[in-house]
């Protein structure tokens, strides 16, 4: 099961990387049964997991394993396979030789070049959002022309079956193409990678997730996924996407293209590269939405746990740029150079002031749908947790993935046809035709079918048509059908191994089932008054499904607002979501929580638990650190680096420490890519001589490793340099944050978490160290429904 | 000197608090010598200033003194009488036990409460913006009726100058009952309140600056001085307001009024009670400028330095509370109840979408223009700074403050009346006629006075006017000579001792300068094209100027488009905002830091400056920490307090201390509020036996003494119970953050601001107290103009 857990992972296959994770710091394989004591509630299901890496089934296991029912519980878990990122510098003295030389000028200049970079960031991803729209529009185009000029031409021989496998076949063709990469080269890439840039943005490093390759396989990806007409949008991949840019460009270089361009050195390390990529995360939601201040807190919301003004106002900055760019590159697209009316990849239209009039008394009704929202939300979402759970077992090998990829894609093209081929209802061709696939199949001359206006066409259209059709442009029942199919589709097609995202799907469902809910209320009050629009409602109704869907709050909102371009449903629209998220949490998280908690990221969040007052550092640090004396034997350090039943990360330095691990007190803290470094160029306090001639070690030699160190086994060292000693004082973090054993889990939580660290030294009062916390044992504690509980470490 | 700038300070008289502010621990006058050889720069006037209080002037001040030309460089000070706020919990067992006794469910009430708190603040707030803008239409409405009569009836018979004497006497009557509760009964209450609340929010406590004696008197304050005719808006205050309401609410209970209403107990700390100022402030915003999500990033950007998703999300539906009341009762006053049309105060006017079109070659000017109101908001700025310093040298008593402001409410009528009077522009009178009060005066029948359009009328309706007035309503003469007299009128009146905000004053002014530059450009560009709209450049230029003033950043964006409406100008605000910080800062500050600085409030900003990482902990801290013992005889704890000259505030608690001052081993931290508690209740370990009937001491004691602890004067002690011992193992924090003496300034200033701490204990490795760095320590260094500066305490 694990092993199937790993296939299925976000985790690339991650073999031809050159260094295996390596765990942190307090990964006893010890240490679970140690905890099984340590209070907190016990699960087989995560206790099977573990062991079943040990290979030592035991009866009790066994039986729990020949109960086929049984669904694996992977969110009990906690992976230790994931990395934290540092967020904390490593204050050693060649780091602050460094800032001390440098002057309040070259403070400037860093800062000048940060602007440039999120410049820089806002462009490309602006770029890529254009290229994505302009490559979708085209093959979609061709696409439909193809169908619709088949479909005219066997509408009055009969045979239109033929007119149906052509437009299956397209569909699985181009599913196909662009699952295949995604599938057999970068799994990372599925999906909208929303739940893997949040992770990232929490300070949890998902391998291979900002590589220049995910972007290519995820690019190319959403583009063939959405030209072959699955229920997906291609806005969540952007975020993704605004992500890896900004990865590659202030690093200056990409270990995908094995180039370094030598420039923006400075930047390469964690502090600085998560701060840009929450730039290019709100600049992907920026360029996808055309809303750039709902970029800026989709990233503060999901990432930021420091707020920094110069930070926010960066990357503000990008997502302007970004949305900018799109917008002027757009507008040269569609032959209308500079005017600049295109500000996001989707478009919800204009909604202008007269109609958007609500009053006092629809509020009620606002909520009522804000519950509905929910209540639909928290169905998708329980369905795809079952779905998910059943692919995790299933569905594990790549080209059984690309298969269901293409049965999804052939279904939805087999059940839009049908759809629109038993529909009877007719509209008259309006004067202002917003529909450019029009499709008239049995109608009248002068008529088109209504249900294809909300099949036969891109979900982006399909939705600014349930947004401002005038009223009784569609038949209720059309809508009805129509909102239970798709809910089906978008249910099934989100998980499987295709980029694509959820957003737009989910607002096509609302705006369905909202404008739905329009006409309902136009039917029983007769009056022509404001209920007549049923547009209003299909607005809301789409707030309320994608809230109930995704749960967010605030950022969620403002992204609304400004796809909507009209403040004036700031209020209803909040009142929407926060419902939608009141009534979908009483059912089941959101949809990104579970996959995220599905894949046992050690996910940290904004608290600790309430009533987790009660636990101490001395409970939740993982005991037995291993420790260096500040002058150190060099295969002492090799050992221990190359121990990998420990694989630990960050390692106190102590001043005296006796060989009966009796530690000492605590100087400094090292971590094993510095350790490497240090063994690569060999900086032996024996060799202290003849390094006059040698140079001396510089930050930079540890920023050109970054952030890929080389393995430990990479490195030779020989007999007689195992003999050597080693001098850490230069190099460790001679402060590191330390907290006495009896400080309560929040208040450890809290510092960890506001300061973003990865190691924090748990101390007696003698200053000697006892512990060390790392991500996982903060993430261990969560509110389950019964009170407090406690996860199982796997090695899954 | 330092009593003058003890009169004009923030603070209120202050004699009526049953305390005397005690200072932070880390106040030791003998510092003054040791800093002046620590390196940094070194201010004359600033030692002048500490030591005046001293009654000590030596000859060399004397000679500074008796330069009168010397301005005092009050912003080189750093003030020691300003406390700070406390955002980590003191996590003693009394907490902890309590923490652990509440259940699950017990926290969701607790969140509940929280949720509706912040309904209430929103509400309330809302409310208090309702009447005032209803109290100011009733009373300019009175008064510009009275004079317009008044007018009318001269215009004919000539003697207008009765009429100007009417105007002029009527506004000075408004502003004098405005002013005088101000400059008698709580100058906190003058000026816009937005400095006094980002200290706030940053974490020092200005005294009486949330109490509801200073809202009442701000409210009427504020209400006068519009009605006044004064050049100012009523939307600074509203966020003073909202945060006083905050405050008042969330500690349910009122100390102006004498009132506990026994309910929020638990909100009863400076963690709570910031937070909920957070929303309230918020809430204001949200008010004045019906831009809830501008609200939000306000106190975001001002206020929080830990970003917390719910807390967020609560500030984000107060907000939208205090928005939606203010709409809602504004409907009922304008007599269409249930349209919600007026979010805000301020209400833009509606910018359609087809009319706010912009093209890409557009960009370049409104960059111009934004460069343009960075000069002119450097050059206000600079002006009402010599102003301050001449008003803090100069008017400081009372009643000259109060007939300061009646000098500019006089003035300020008689200059818009001989621009009205000397002014011949006539326009016809439109159709949609939105001006309220024309004034026809020498003017041909169906035509009137353009100039009265900005001068006779609020300035609310004045930015209206520039902005929706069609091309042509102006004379560009008008315009001109419109901003440059409101400019001078509007540097001279902020800082008077009224309340009233620079918000709309600001907007004012860009709005004229704007509609100018957009009349010159569509004169030089004869085609009747995209130019011809001089209401877009009115508002660009209002964004100019008030970035210029405030340099505020992200929030202001999101508040000028949220006001507007719409969101197309989004990307312009943006770049105008930016270019006018960036042009700004060239020169001076932003007004808000401008008076920050002069009343040398510790401040702390984003970051520690970049050149500091030189400094470390033990530079920085204050040493000679006054440390007590576990177990503590009384009559030394009553002798500490009551040692004016030290005045500490925190105190670690250490395990052995000798006599001779050599501290011992940290084992907690104790405030003064807690240890006065503590003898007030006299938990003394001899009267333990006893207590067994007594009840024992609980956090509610703590809690209803919060937040003015009784001053130690108050607590009798007698001989006997000084020999009795305390012991604080109960109380005391037993888990302060602590850092190593090496620890660089960036990396305390870090934790120090991420955390919001109030204390912060240096140690050295053997976990013996060695200093103590509070806020002060912090703030002193900042980056001037040669470089890192250092900053002097004074007692002023």
């Amino acid at each position: 099961m694990a092993n199937i857990a790993k296939k299925v992972s976000w985790s690339s296959r991650g073999d031809d990387r050159g260094e295996r994770a390596p765990l942190l710091n307090g990964a006893e394989d010890g240490k679970h049964n140690s905890r099984q004591s340590s209070g907190g509630a016990m699960f087989h299901i995560g206790r099977l997991s573990a062991v079943d890496l040990e290979e030592d089934i035991t009866h009790e296991e066994d039986i729990v394993r020949s109960r086929p029912k049984e669904i694996p519980h992977n969110e009990k878990l906690l992976s230790l396979k994931y990395e934290s990122l540092d967020y904390d510098n490593s204050e050693n003295q060649l780091f602050l030789e460094e800032e001390r030389r440098m002057s309040y000028m070259g403070f400037r200049c860093l800062e000048i070049r940060r602007w440039v970079i999120c410049g820089l960031i806002g462009f490309l991803t602006g770029l890529i959002a254009c290229m994505i729209d302009i490559a979708v529009e085209e093959l979609a185009g061709y696409k439909y022309s193809a169908v619709k000029q088949n479909i005219e031409q066997f509408t009055e021989f009969g045979g239109l079956s033929i007119s149906l496998i052509l437009w299956a076949v397209l569909n699985s063709a181009f599913v196909m193409v662009g699952a295949i990469p995604v599938a057999f080269f970068e799994p990372v890439a599925a999906g909208s990678g929303i739940p893997q840039i949040k992770c990232y943005l929490n300070g949890v490093k998902i391998p291979c997730v900002v590589r220049l390759k995910t972007l290519a396989i995820k690019v190319f990806g959403v583009i063939c996924s959405v030209a072959g007409g699955l229920a997906v949008g291609k806005e969540g991949p952007m975020i993704h996407s605004g992500a890896v840019v900004a990865a590659g460009v202030s690093q200056g270089r990409s270990t995908s293209l094995k180039k370094d361009f030598k420039i923006f050195e400075y930047f390469r390390r964690d502090t600085e590269k998560r701060d840009f990529v929450s730039a290019g995360a709100a600049a992907g939601v920026s360029a996808a939405f055309g809303a750039p201040v709902g970029g800026v807190l989709f990233s503060l919301e999901e990432g930021a746990s420091f707020w920094n003004q110069m930070l926010t106002w960066r990357i503000f900055f990008a997502s302007m740029i970004s949305s900018f760019t799109l917008n002027f590159f757009l507008s040269i697209y569609h032959g209308k150079p500079g005017e600049l009316s295109s500000p996001g990849l989707i478009n919800f239209g204009r909604f202008d002031s007269d109609s958007v009039q609500y009053n006092l008394y629809e509020i009620p009704l606002f909520i009522i749908m804000g519950a509905l929202g929910g209540v639909l939300g928290a169905l998708f979402n329980i369905i795809n947790y079952w779905l998910t759970i059943f692919r995790i077992r299933y569905v594990h090998r790549p080209c059984l993935q690309v298969m269901e990829a293409m049965l999804v894609a052939a279904v939805t093209a087999t059940v839009s046809f049908a759809m629109i081929y038993f529909s009877n209802d007719c509209q008259p061709l309006g004067q202002d035709n917003t529909e450019e696939y029009t499709l008239q199949l049995f109608c009248a001359d002068g008529e088109y079918n209504s249900m294809a206006t909300a099949f036969f066409n891109t979900p982006e259209r399909s939705v600014r048509s349930l947004f401002h059709n005038p009223p009784g442009s569609y038949n209720p029942l059309t809508l009805g059908v129509f909102t239970l199919v798709y809910f089906v589709l978008a249910v099934w097609t989100y998980g499987l191994t295709v980029s694509a995202g959820v957003f737009i799907p989910s607002l096509l469902i609302g705006a369905a089932w909202g404008r739905l809910f329009g006409i309902f209320l136009s039917t029983i009050t007769s009056s022509q008054s404001i209920w007549a629009d049923p547009g209003k409602y299909a607005l809301i109704g789409a707030a309320a499904q994608l809230g109930g869907i995704v749960r967010m709050t605030l950022s969620l909102t403002v992204i609304m607002v400004e796809a909507t371009g009209n403040v004036t449903y700031g209020f209803p629209i909040m009142l929407v979501l926060m419902t939608a998220k009141i009534v979908g949490d009483y059912f089941i998280e959101g949809l990104y929580d579970i996959h995220i908690k599905l894949q046992s990221v050690p996910f940290l969040h904004w608290d600790a638990p309430p009533t987790s007052h009660w636990l101490t550092a001395r409970e939740v640090m993982s005991s037995q650190v291993t420790c260096f004396n500040r002058v150190e034997r060099v295969g002492r350090i090799v050992d221990v680096l190359s121990n990998t039943s420990t694989n630990h990360n960050g390692f106190p330095v102590v001043v005296h420490t006796t060989e009966n691990d009796e530690p000492g007190k605590i100087c400094g803290l090292i971590l094993r890519s510095q350790l490497i470094v240090l063994l690569k160029h060999k900086v032996f306090v024996e060799r202290a001589s003849s390094r006059l001639s040698q140079r001396k070690l510089q930050l930079k030699d540890f920023r050109d490793a970054y952030p890929r160190f080389p393995p430990i086994q990479s490195i030779h060292v020989s007999q007689d340099e195992r003999e050597c000693m080693m001098d850490l004082t230069e190099f460790m973090n001679p402060t590191p944050y330390t907290v006495p054993q009896e400080t309560s889990l929040p208040r450890v939580f809290k510092l960890f978490r506001a300061l973003g660290l990865r190691h924090l030294v748990v101390v007696d009062d003698e200053n000697r160290v006892v512990g060390l916390v790392t991500r996982k044992d903060l993430a261990r504690y969560h509110l389950g429904k019964d009170g407090l509980e406690e996860l199982q470490l796997a090695q899954t």
